[in-house]
């Protein structure tokens, strides 16, 4: 018998094959639903578990509403040697998000750097997915993008802008990559559902309710209030947060013709649609540069060989076991997660039967 | 008669005359010197008084001691359309700064976007100044710098990296631009060294002791402890300040080959130099794009006025007078100092009198 809380765990190969088979289902065509898939499995192994199959019914739900084209005509809006525009024809954010980001690899690879922005599309998993795809091409690659509102800006009561992630990469020779990717609010929504449920408080400097006042109450946040950005308050740096939240949104959708701040469209059925529209859909932001435009790559992966090493030498904080390399967390659960499968919560589990009972689709 | 802390209130155009003159003593040329005396006023101008005059006895002291070149032959040493990297043979940062950030402007002119990494270089001032030139030319600019090691990343005790501030600016058409010019630590050292004369605690999430421990006794960082990240501890995110101090210290002293991470020299003549060196001096880092690259420049100007007029319209939080849009402050600094005059504590006062009397040119 399966207790309500008991974990069970998934090869990812399967996982990857249901959710390919699911895009398949609404007319996305082959080698798309494999890639879209993929992003998911990359978030799975990596163990950012909020962004991939457990987010598998909202692609779901979306295709199923008509709200994400399955068969876009992604293509260039305007472009020079080392930028472009993307118009990803509102298409499901796991493929637009590969498309542009090979827009930008490309170029990069003809002149250097490159920056691509993306508007009329949707959800594109975990942000760290693309620069991992940069290394892979032997280039240092960012992503960002902006999502629906959850977080007040310092000083404001009102949801301004989304969790706007930034994700960078750098290979190593000898030692991994560092691989950076990171929302610029002070915590992942899902923490403080996390603490709602349990019936905990959460930290001050996490949100504020609905007038903007400093929260330690889940319940202050989930009705009408708001995460606050990176720093949290004044005194600890919220302004800065705000800035990077800002500065993702507009180089991700104001740049690229998209939905920006309030006004992107939120990602789940549960929210209320913005009040009016801006632009096309959410905007994705993704920057490459190619490594020997600066200097000899060997030498750039031996430094940072080198910078892992001191900054592994370095010494622990009295009562931790020291500083992690950006990246270690995910490499380690890949790590585990390559061999012993993707553990899945019951509700996620569920989420994915529902989806086999509605499409026929064979899960478990 | 003038109190001890009483301020004096000099016009900007005779600060900015005296640090030229001072830059010149030094066989500085004169365009350089002008060059360098312009961002040391642009500082002043928009109330960083800790990046203007405040900071030219150190440059004084610096140039003294021969640890700057005044002349260099600052040099693109690798480059592709979209990119180079520049060795500043060890000038001001306040003038190879702004030759490399020039060389990114002119790449990103030609092919649409670029970035440049500098080498060899020294303190460039604030880094707003840099994305404020690219406004100028009808360009978004990037500007980053790695600095002496003052911040210890999460769960370590040692000092392992700058304040590292990240720079960007994006131009409206009716409204005023959006200028972002943040450190990526939680605060400015200047701040826990007010907070000791003053005799006062400093808030939780500021700094660790010498054994990492977090501390709110200003003493505990002064005396080899450290600044921690953006963010602070771990719940309040202070891991994804401490990537985006990683980020700028890769793409600004690893990618150049400068002194990178706990190597890089600090700018204080009180402040020990690294055990070792692992590359040359601090490094920058400069990107450009070209807004008609990605939109129609009008239209990108429209849309920014649009999300400015949003962002003002978001509703107070309860006890606040609202949000600020990033530059509000320094723009308002400015339009004030403009006309009255850049104040100035005793302190700063009495070191420009110092270098008076040491150079013979006339102060005061």
């Amino acid at each position: 018998m399966t207790g309500p809380d008991e974990m069970r765990t998934y090869p990812v190969e399967r996982l990857e094959e249901f959710s390919a088979r699911v895009f398949r289902h609404f007319g996305v065509p082959e080698a798309d639903a494999r890639q879209a898939a993929d992003v998911l499995a990359a978030s799975d192994l990596r163990g950012i578990d909020s962004h991939g199959v457990a987010r598998l019914h909202t692609y779901f739900d979306m295709l199923t509403l008509g709200r994400i084209n399955p068969r876009p005509e992604i293509r260039i809006v305007r472009e020079l040697p080392g930028t472009a525009t993307v118009d990803g024809d509102n298409g499901l954010g796991l493929v637009v998000g590969p498309w542009a980001n090979r827009v930008a690899m490309e170029k990069a690879e003809a002149v250097g750097s490159a920056w691509v922005g993306v508007c009329n599309t949707t959800h594109f998993g975990i942000a760290g997915y693309y620069p991992l795809q940069a290394l892979g091409r032997g280039l240092i690659g960012w992503a960002m993008t902006n999502a629906g509102p959850l977080v007040a800006p310092l000083w404001s009561a009102d949801r301004m802008l989304g969790t706007n992630p930034i994700a960078i990469a750098f290979p190593g020779g000898e030692e991994p990559p560092i691989v950076i990717d990171m929302a610029t609010s002070a915590v992942a929504f899902g923490k403080v559902e996390i603490a709602m449920r349990q019936g905990r408080p959460i930290p001050e400097g996490w949100a504020v309710d609905a007038d903007g006042r400093p929260t330690t109450e889940p319940r202050g946040l989930i009705e009408g209030g708001a995460l606050l950005p990176l720093g949290g308050d004044r005194e600890h740096g919220g302004h800065k947060g705000y800035c990077l939240a800002a500065m993702v949104d507009i180089l991700s959708a104001v740049l690229s013709g998209a939905d920006w701040g309030p006004f992107a469209p939120p990602f789940a059925l549960r929210r209320d649609l913005p009040a009016r529209g801006v632009g096309r859909g959410i905007g994705h932001s993704f920057g490459a540069m190619r490594i020997d435009g600066f200097l000899d790559p060997d030498e750039f992966k031996s430094r940072i060989d080198e910078w892992i090493r001191a900054f592994r030498a370095a010494r622990p904080a009295s009562g931790t076991s020291g500083l992690l390399i950006p990246g270690d967390p995910e490499r380690q659960a890949e790590a585990v997660r390559r061999t012993s499968g993707i553990p899945l919560v019951p509700a996620v589990v569920e989420d994915l039967r529902d989806i086999a009972r509605q499409t026929g689709i064979p899960f478990d």
